[in-house]
């Protein structure tokens, strides 16, 4: 199962806001074990959603998409994508009583047609209920070809994906990622020509190109970091694969200019 | 002139880091007045970068990548793009002292082929020297098709970025594009019923369908925003084709429910 990520809104392509959702589903699907090697970022416009759909079907299996889920006329993520999924559109009774219920307390007494809007879902799809705002989220599949929809903002976004997301997701995974970060003293507590990128990466010399664990180098302001990856079935499993490559890294790197080793969480 | 921007590295991919790249090139290129559509994120990884570059040409007329510069073997951006451009690879000498200057500041006392690596650049280009750091940036042209390379580092691309990108692409650029923000009052001060995006957007009505100036609304949490914004050949021009419109907005949500008026710069 490849995954890809795309996150729809004018904003970001504009440079309005940063793209948090695309961070926090990535970190979610690195822990996961889910194979995802593209993110995108396109605007409220359904042909370019449209594009980047195909685009991102073209290279993978699933794709999840955040924004485009609200009352307002340019957000219309949803509507293209129940017809790109030929999904017959809906009202979910129970996301309508939910979202008058959250309108009521927050002193609406009449609920316009673009309110409702949001409470159209696909049928025979899996509706995630939003407990954090008015637009439920979905999941959508057609001839193997998976979508999952979440809500923009990331306070509606995060709780939903750890409610419904995660659970969902597992089922396709049948590994988990482990990874060990072994970080260097700082340029200040050591020369920078011991301890800085170029040079970890001399003396690991071919342990960077190992599979399985893989040790790849980051040049960090605080100190390089280097991180073995491992791939396995359980965490177990992963940190006996690291074990032997951690203990050649240590070597190639001399301990007494390692500061910390620690399991990246 | 389509732009796009490829922010390469397995570290975005995992989460690890946040796109704060790409935010600071969209708001660069929507202060140019250029249009970009689509921004991606690509791991270190030669074919799915080549795959990145093809689809995004096949959208634009120019792409700008940040990452893979570096001195370690998984930074293959640059050796994959002089060769998408068909560039010979050359050393260049000024960049080459630069980085020896600069190393030897750090207390290197000799170099190695993967630091010296990142002073090789493609022929018949413009080398964008970086004042902050080793790697050098490179603008290539082949074909009507454009690239713009720069290192991943915040704090080295965002100035060469300013130094060399900027001027570059103002020559592409016959517009500006100029935005005039409303801030309403939030849901503290005023209801909800009145001051959200969903009931905001339905009074501005086919405000929202105007194409020059755009009306936008967004969801903050302090209060929603209506952004108008107006492409024309300079400022002046601008806020004259935004003033109208401006007036038009301000009457429909209700002047004693705005909390000021601003331009987004």
């Amino acid at each position: 199962m490849i995954v890809e990520i795309i996150s729809v809104g004018t904003e970001l392509l504009l440079g309005n806001i940063v793209n948090t959702n695309a961070q926090f589903i990535s970190k979610e699907l690195a822990k996961l074990g889910m194979e995802c090697y593209y993110q995108t970022v396109v605007g409220d416009n359904p042909d370019r959603i449209k594009g980047a759909l195909d685009v991102a079907f073209s290279r993978g299996d699933m794709v999840i998409l955040t924004g485009g889920l609200g009352p307002t006329k340019d957000d219309l993520t949803k509507e293209m994508l129940m017809d790109y999924f030929h999904k017959e559109v809906v009202l979910d009774k129970k996301a309508w009583e939910m979202m008058k219920e959250r309108m009521t307390r927050s002193g609406f007494t009449q609920f316009s047609d673009s309110q409702k809007k949001q409470a159209y879902v696909p049928k025979d799809s899996i509706i995630m209920y939003n407990h954090n705002g008015t637009a439920p989220g979905c999941i959508m599949e057609n001839n193997g070809k998976y979508c999952m929809l979440f809500p923009g903002p990331p306070k509606e976004m995060q709780p939903m994906f750890k409610e419904y997301g995660v659970p969902y997701l597992r089922k396709f995974s049948d590994k988990v990622f482990v990874s060990m970060d072994i970080k260097m003293m700082s340029r200040d507590e050591v020369s920078v020509t011991i301890v800085g990128e170029g040079p970890c990466a001399e003396r690991l010399g071919d342990l960077c190109d190992n599979e399985n664990p893989t040790v790849a180098t980051y040049a960090k302001e605080d100190g390089c970091l280097i991180r073995i990856t491992a791939a396995a079935q359980n965490r177990d499993e992963a940190l006996k694969i690291i074990e032997p490559i951690l203990e050649k890294c240590k070597k190639a790197l001399g301990e007494k200019y390692i500061k910390k080793i620690f399991e990246d969480k």
